[in-house]
This record gives C-alpha cells, sequence and structure tokens, in this order.
C-alpha cells in the first residue's frame, strides 16, 4: 500500500482510498431528526464550528460480565471517509424543516468531515466502562451529527462480537464454533453484521454465504431437515454411479454398495440391538448428498432417530464412502439430548473402527447446532459430551442475553473549556476534558487497570509509580508501577491535523487481536461467575478537576 | 396503476415493477451455504425441478403474549421479483463449492423465481402459532434457497411490528408513541427497520432521519443534553433578534424578554419556593434553539435540575415567545422519577396558566424518554402521570424482553405427497399438506379461532357449523357457525399460473390493517397477564390425515 509506512500508518497526506460503509443504507442521513434541528441551531447562533470534543464509551459490560470487545470503529471511518450530504438528502431536509433558511442548507451541502479527528482504541481490543473507545473532535455541528450512527455502528458491533468472544470461552479453544444465525437475526444487517464480529470475537466460520464473500469468513453448511425429508425412497435415485476419490475406477452401485454395508452393520454382533429397520427416504437422502459431495458428506441425523435410523444410515454410506478413498466429515445433532446422544453416536463410531478396521472412524467429527447457548454449552461440558463442533444461532447472533448495549456519546470539551454531564445516578456522570488513556500491565503479562490522564499531563512509565484513583470513590486508589505501558487511543482519523492515520487492519488481524488480548487478561475477570471486575482510573490531577467541575456545576438543594 | 383491478389485484400478466429489497444488501447470496449444497444435490439428483410446498410460520407467541403482528411480506416479495445471482456471485460459490460441475453453475445463472409461486397472509395482520404466514411453492432448489431470507426478513419485522403493537396497547390509543431507537439498534438495517415496522404497529412517529425519508414516516426530535451543555453563558447569545410569528414586528432583545419573564416567574407568589436562581448556561440554550426554531420549541430540561431550573428557564423562554405570538410546544423529561417529574411540571404550567393568563399553558406536551418499555409504561400508568408522549429506543427495537421470534420454513408436501416433520417435541411437528387457511369470526365481530384445511376439501362458510379441532388434542374440538369467513392465505406472487396477484399496500394502509386487527381481538387475548390463547385448528379431515401420516413415518420403538 502506497503511503504507508512501517509502523502500519497512514503518512499524512498519503492517499489511501475508503470505501464507504458495508450497508450502502448507511448514510449521514442515518441520523436522528434533533441532530439536525440542533445543526441549525448552532448555525444560527453562529456556533456550529465551535471545537467540541465528544467521548464515546459505555457504562457497564454485558452479559453479566467484567469485559466487552470493541467492535465497529472500520464502519465509523468508511463513514467520515465519504461523509456528504447528496442534494436529494437535503431536498428532503429541507422539505421537514420547512421553517429553516436557505443558508444552513447551503452549509449543509458543504459539509464534510475533513476537519473531524478520530482517536480511538484498536477494533477487536478488551475494553472496559469509562474508558473512551473513540474521542471525536471537530465543529460542534458535524460532530453531532455523527453521534447516532457512530452509536449505531459501535452497540451491536461491541455486543455481538463481546457475545461471540464469551462463547468461545465457555466452549475451549478446541472446539470449532460456526456462527449459524442469519434466519434469526435482527434483519438482513443484524445476519451479515453478526457473521463478521463473531468471527473477530472467535468464531471459525459461518453459514451465511453473504458474509462469506463479503469479509472472507470460512463458510459451513451441509443439509436440512427438508432435504431428508424430500426424498421418498431408494428408487428416486437414478444415477448410482460415483467415482473413486483417486479417479482409478467406479462403483456403478453406489446404493447396493451401501445397503451392503448397512446390512453388514445390522449383523455386526458388537453393533446387534442397537438398530432394526432405518429410515429408507432417509438412507435415499444420505445417498444422494454423498453422491454429490463426497468430499465432503456430514450429515444431519436426527430427521426420524439418531440412534436407530441417523447414524446407522451414516455410517453405511460414510463406510461405502471409505471403500472408494472419500472420508466422511460427520455427523450433525439438531434436536434431543445433545450430550447423550453424541456420547452414543462416538461409541457405535468406535465400534464400527473397531469392527470393520475403518481407520480414524472414531474420531468423526459431532456437530451439535439445537438452540446453543453459553448455558447449554457450560452445562454439556458439566455433563460430559462428544461434540466437536457447535453451530450457534439465534442466542449468539440475537445477544439475547442482552440484546443492547448501552453505548452513548458525551461532550466533553468545547472551544477548550471542559465540560460535565450531570446525573443523580452517580454511573452517569461523565469525565470531562479531552483524555489520554492508557493500559497498564504487571509483571505475568496481564493487563492490571486502565487510566485516562489529561491531555496536557505527563504520561504513565514502565517502571514508575503513578497513582490511579477511581474516578467516582474517593477511598479507592492505588500505586502501579507498570512492566509495559499501551496507549489506547490512537489516531485513525486526522482531519487536517496531518498527522499520521493508523491502517485498518483485515478482519483477520482484529480477530488475532482479539484473541491475543483475551488472553492477557487475568483468568478472574474472565470467569462466568462472579468476575473480578478490572479496575478503571483517573489520574490523581484528573480526580481533583472532576470534582472540582462537578461541584462547580452542580445546583445546591434547598430542604424545603 | 396500470394493470391493477378494482380488487387491488394486479391482473394476470400485468406488468407492475417491484424494486428490490429496501436494503441493497439482501441478494440470493443472503442465505446458508447449505440451500447451495443441497441444490447442488438436488441437482445432481436430477430432482431440483420437484415442486415443493413450503410453509413459513412460528410456533410461539412472543414476550409472552397470544398474539403476533406479521410483518416483512413486502420484502420478501421484492427478493423474489428481482431473484437473480450475478455472475461474480456465481463465481464466488463456484470457489466455495470447488468439487461441484460447471453445469451446476449454468443452472444457477439460469433460475429465477417466475415459477415460484408464494401465498400470504395481509402484513400487519394479527397472527397466530401454527398458521402460515407465507405458502411458498416453486421447485424445490429455488424455494430452499430462499428459506434463509424469507425467515430473515419475517422473524424480525414480526417480533418488532409485534413489540410496537404491545407497547402501544399499554400506552392507550391517547398518547404519542415516538420510535426513539436507532442508535440502539441492532446494526443499521435493525434502525431502519425498527422504524418502519414500529410505525406499522402504531406508533405515531420516528427519530430516524433515513426512515423518515425511504418510508414517509413522521420525523420528531428537538435536541440533546449535549446541546444543552455546548452553551456557557447567555453573553455567547449575539443575534437577540425574533421576528414575531404574524411577521408583523420585531423583538430586538428576545433575550432581555426571557429574562424578563424569568423575573416574574421568581416574583409570582404561587410559584414562590419552586426555583431560585436557574442554570444559565442552560437558559441560553433554551433561548438558541427557540430563536433558531420559535415554531417548534421543545425543551429537555433536565440537564441540571428539572424542577429549579429546567421547568422555569422553559417556561420563561415559551412565555417569551407567546408575546410574539408563537405556541411552545413543551419539555421532555429523560431521567428521574417520570410519573413525579411530569405531575410537578403539569402543576408548574397549570399555575402559570392562571398567574399570567398565557391560554393554552395547562395543556403544554409533556414528552418522557428515559429506558422506557411495557413494564415501565404500565407502571407509569398505575402509579398516575402526567406524560403525553412517550419516545421509546432500547427496549422497543432490540426487542430486549425476546429478541428472537423463531419463525420456520418446512416442507408440507413434495410431487403432491405431504410430507411431516417428526419431532419428539408435539409442539415441532409441522402440519403437513398444501393447506388453504380461514379466520372465522363471531357475532361481535371478534375473531373466533383460525382453521386450515387440506386444499381440496371445501371452505368454511358463513353460519355453516364447521368441526374445529386441535392438530394434536384430539379431545380439544369445537363446533363454530361464523357469522363472517375471511381467507388468509393470498396470492402475492402468482409465477406463472396466470393467478392475478394482490396489490402491495402502502405502509399507512398496513398500518390501518394493523389497527382494524387488533381492534377485532377479543380483549382477552390481548392482556398482559394471562391472556387467553386464541385457539387455531383443523379440520377433521386435516386431523386424521397428520395423525395417518404421522404413525406411517415414525418409527415403532422397542423397550430393550
Amino acid at each position: 500500500m502506497e503511503g504507508v509506512d512501517l509502523n502500519g500508518k497512514v503518512e499524512a497526506g498519503a492517499v489511501e482510498e475508503l470505501g464507504g460503509p458495508t450497508n450502502p443504507m448507511v448514510s449521514p442521513l442515518l441520523t436522528d431528526l434533533y441532530q439536525f434541528t440542533m445543526a441549525y441551531a448552532y448555525w444560527k447562533a453562529g456556533k456550529h464550528l465551535d471545537r467540541a470534543v465528544f467521548d464515546l464509551f459505555f457504562r457497564k459490560n454485558p452479559f453479566g460480565g467484567e469485559y466487552t470487545v470493541f467492535g465497529g470503529l472500520e464502519e465509523c471511518i468508511r463513514l467520515i471517509a465519504n461523509f456528504k450530504l447528496k442534494d436529494e438528502e437535503i431536498s428532503y431536509l429541507r422539505s421537514v424543516m420547512p421553517t429553516c433558511e436557505d443558508g444552513f442548507f447551503d452549509y449543509l451541502r458543504e459539509i464534510d468531515c475533513s476537519n473531524v479527528e478520530v482517536y480511538a482504541i484498536s477494533e477487536g481490543s478488551v475494553v472496559f466502562p469509562k474508558v473512551p473507545l473513540m474521542r471525536i473532535e471537530g465543529p460542534v455541528a458535524v460532530v453531532q451529527l455523527l453521534e447516532t450512527p457512530f452509536v449505531n455502528l459501535v452497540n451491536y458491533a461491541s455486543l455481538v462480537t463481546t457475545n461471540a468472544a464469551r462463547h468461545r470461552f465457555v466452549a475451549g479453544k478446541s472446539k470449532t464454533l460456526l456462527e449459524f444465525g442469519l434466519r434469526r437475526a435482527q434483519g438482513p444487517d443484524g445476519g451479515i453484521s453478526a457473521s463478521r464480529y463473531c468471527y473477530m470475537g472467535g468464531f471459525d466460520a459461518t453459514s451465511n454465504v453473504a458474509a462469506g464473500k463479503l469479509f472472507g469468513i470460512p463458510l459451513r453448511g451441509t443439509h436440512s431437515h427438508a432435504f431428508v425429508s424430500s426424498f421418498m425412497g431408494l428408487d428416486e435415485i437414478t444415477d448410482k454411479a460415483l467415482r473413486s476419490q483417486d479417479g482409478s475406477r467406479t462403483c456403478e452401485d453406489f446404493v447396493g454398495l451401501v445397503q451392503s454395508w448397512l446390512h453388514k452393520l445390522q449383523l455386526a454382533d458388537s453393533l446387534s440391538g442397537f438398530f432394526g429397520e432405518t429410515n429408507q427416504s432417509e438412507l435415499a437422502a444420505f445417498i444422494s448428498y454423498a453422491l454429490a459431495l463426497p468430499h465432503n458428506f456430514l450429515a444431519l441425523v436426527d430427521t426420524y432417530d439418531v440412534m436407530r435410523s441417523g447414524v446407522p444410515n451414516f455410517c453405511a454410506v460414510a463406510l461405502a464412502l471409505n471403500d472408494l478413498g472419500y472420508k466422511a466429515s460427520g455427523i450433525r445433532l439438531d434436536s434431543g439430548d445433545l450430550a447423550y446422544l453424541s456420547i452414543q453416536a462416538r461409541k457405535f463410531f468406535c465400534m464400527v473402527e473397531k469392527e470393520f478396521g475403518a481407520p480414524g472412524f472414531g474420531k468423526m467429527l459431532v456437530t451439535a447446532s439445537n438452540d446453543l447457548n453459553e448455558e447449554t454449552i457450560d452445562a454439556l461440558n458439566k455433563q460430559g459430551h462428544e461434540v466437536d463442533a457447535f453451530g450457534i444461532g439465534t442466542y449468539l447472533v440475537t445477544c439475547y442475553a442482552q440484546a443492547a448495549l448501552g453505548c452513548v456519546f458525551k461532550l466533553v470539551e468545547i472551544n477548550n473549556q471542559p465540560r460535565i454531564k450531570l446525573s443523580e445516578d452517580i454511573t452517569k456522570v461523565s469525565i470531562p476534558r479531552k483524555k489520554r488513556c492508557f493500559r497498564l500491565y504487571g509483571k505475568e503479562g496481564y493487563a492490571l487497570v486502565d487510566i485516562m490522564i489529561g491531555e496536557d499531563e505527563i504520561p504513565p512509565k514502565v517502571g514508575e509509580r503513578i497513582l490511579c484513583r477511581n474516578p467516582f470513590n474517593e477511598s479507592k486508589r492505588a500505586y502501579v508501577a507498570p512492566q509495559r505501558v499501551e496507549e489506547l487511543l490512537k489516531c485513525y482519523w486526522p482531519g487536517d491535523s496531518h498527522k499520521p492515520r493508523e491502517v485498518l487492519p483485515s478482519l483477520s488481524e482484529m480477530r488475532d487481536l482479539c484473541m491475543q488480548h483475551l488472553d492477557q487478561m487475568r483468568p478472574d475477570h474472565m470467569r462466568r461467575l462472579n468476575p473480578t471486575p478490572y479496575k478503571v482510573s483517573v489520574s490523581a490531577k484528573l480526580y481533583d478537576f472532576i470534582h472540582f467541575l462537578w461541584l462547580s456545576e452542580a445546583p445546591v438543594g434547598e430542604l424545603l
């Protein structure tokens, strides 16, 4: 990439073309009306160019956990890189704001984000409440227009990435995790975003073809119950020939070969009593699927009866494929007691391996996919199971356990004057000022604390003690001498400041960063039950400033 | 519209152009990979043209209720009206299915939905579990490709429309309901869809400008806390002049006029003790907003202190506007005890009306908007409040109480052979056959029962007794002599059947239909606590057939 230096930054002034947001519906109009009415009021007051600094942050980690993964940054940057109101959009705004002066619409026509600066934490990072994920600085009227789309783009992306990371955590690193949520997602964009961000949060693949194409995510999928029940019987299969894997020979009657294997399975001593007559339309479906895709035979075995029909039918087809040099992939269970059925299926596979000397048959892949979520996977783990891969849909992509993250966008400074948002609810008081944020790491490589400081303060240094204060609890403070210091907010959109800009990483780079960050978290922050809150702090100087400003802004009550 | 007859149908063969889905990301690739692998297996087996009938339905009403509103149909029809795989999409599929034969991709290149038929219930209708919302008939390989996008498009649309209808039910018909959810929605499409379907479900307006433009939904919005805190004081206001509403005169010092009103309010006997010094930066923000938009002055009054600052500041500005012939709109409360604060604010407005003879001041609009949902509105109703309009976001648009609807898409017939999907869970057994569905109404105009019959059966007639059987409980059955019979499934996409096609109604027509349907529901089905389930039934003949097929397909167990 031209204009990109060795540190992964786009040089000041260098041109790197950034396309628009993934969803073409993301436009400057995808915002709340009040952003435009406020822009008009700012403009009328001659205040629209006032230089404002806003922080985008959330107040509470989702899912009862103590961490969040940041997603959605790239989409925000793509929006501002292409932020321009079209004539027809201006005409529409004129129609809904009929009392506004013409000059305002001329102003709107001119605005873009060339004088907006965006600092942000790297996408895919583990993040915590109150610390700005993004700091947006620019003319107040323009930055306010960005509030709604930025919060929209970050909220769900971060929520679903976090949900994926939590599912990965409970499933363990050795399992394959498949995102199967498109049909239950909250709309098409919900489905496509879910696939993208679940991959970032640690999933291995998706069933969503559009997302696979857009983002290069690996795809997975075989067949449904409808495929099985669309077959009536073996006589439907007319072309019964299958070439061997190496192309050296052709089995002219693959159906007969499968039937002979089914017969052998029925007669095998170790398997006797497991099953009798299997369902012949299911067998026809399996054979048809194997004839079409012999390299990738994975069968859904629960349409009629898993152990009495699906698994034996699968094994007969898999053994016949084995004769021709193909290796079947495995089975999928989509109902019933997944722990029990996976164990029974595994036993059956092992017995087949032993009985017929089919190498590797016992290691056949077992995928499970019925209404899975963190709790059911945890329960399966406790019961013991033989599932290798989990296909997860509804609960994952709709974030069923908590369907929204509460990211907010708060004014922290205007014309160099720090601003605070007060609230009777102390957790809703915002942290004023333009700030820098750092993550301090301890000896064992774990992250210890995040600290926010005023922009003009001296940053924390490796090996030097610094006092970290809880911003709203005066008694909570601690000295930290970090072994490593990481600055969190980096410049992703320099406006006209002529600073170099961070390159947007690829999805798989963000996924790697996410995995690395999760590994750097102390295990007690990650556990599902009563996790320890990660510490978020401010410098002593910022602490004092917050409380000075708070007192000066809060009205003094009068007990009447 | 040419080719549309008097009954609102598009004549067979008439051309009515249907644009693509609202979200351009909805394409034939927005589906699960297994739909394509199955299509390949069907094609390899020479089975891809087999005529299949699928039902799209759900099994359980959401939110613990006993009704659902059907949404998403128009988007499905727009998808199939434009269903064609592009060359680059075919190339991508070829890359992810490398072992498939070339002929298959030639076949994919040719497919469209010209031989698919879609029958559906009208969008906006109240619907119930097990009754097909849509019946899709066509070549099995093509119809399977539609499964994922159809279910995706219907699930969230129906869920959020239902959620909106439930919020309308609890708020009552007299309140104004505003959808404010864009920033918390599950992605951009989630936000845009929410605005559209909440309007359909009975909301009055949205804050989402893009949705307003796309669908003609009324827009609402004023200003945020950031607007208030962006002002430092009255000296920021340089242009203080305001022309009167009728244009006859100009107040050169509107700031002075407001200050004099604030002084009068402070001195008024009836208001004394209510407040002392108000926040001057808030006052500056209100004045600036009023100077910009004097026709539409609605102020957010909780940035500092509702009763000690926000409401008096608002009243001073509103009274000054009143002097110039403008009528202020009202206030918005976004925190605190909404019941108490709305009552206090109302009292204050009434006292101002009385004290200063400001006509209509007591009826000032009070909007509330902090984390509202069905429960909080219900609680407000029980406590008593003075809120006129509710602005609802997170809980509404993310369907927080239940983030997914479980629509499914099941094969019910192939090549005229009825198919059943069995399950150990009786609620998951599908109802086989190509069916017709009717809603039977009683004397008082309420809907009594929905009944499904085989396609070749005689439909129910007004005044004639018909036996309605619960499909899975032999003891539950009742005779009904309907006063009115409504056929539910209508032809929305005739394929090449040369039948006339229903015209897609406008959003406001669907909203009207939804309101009308909700009114036709017996109140005990609608109530929030322990609602009565609405009855869904099958004809005696269909009942017998289901159980005949079930027995013939289910494996006979053996107790070992």
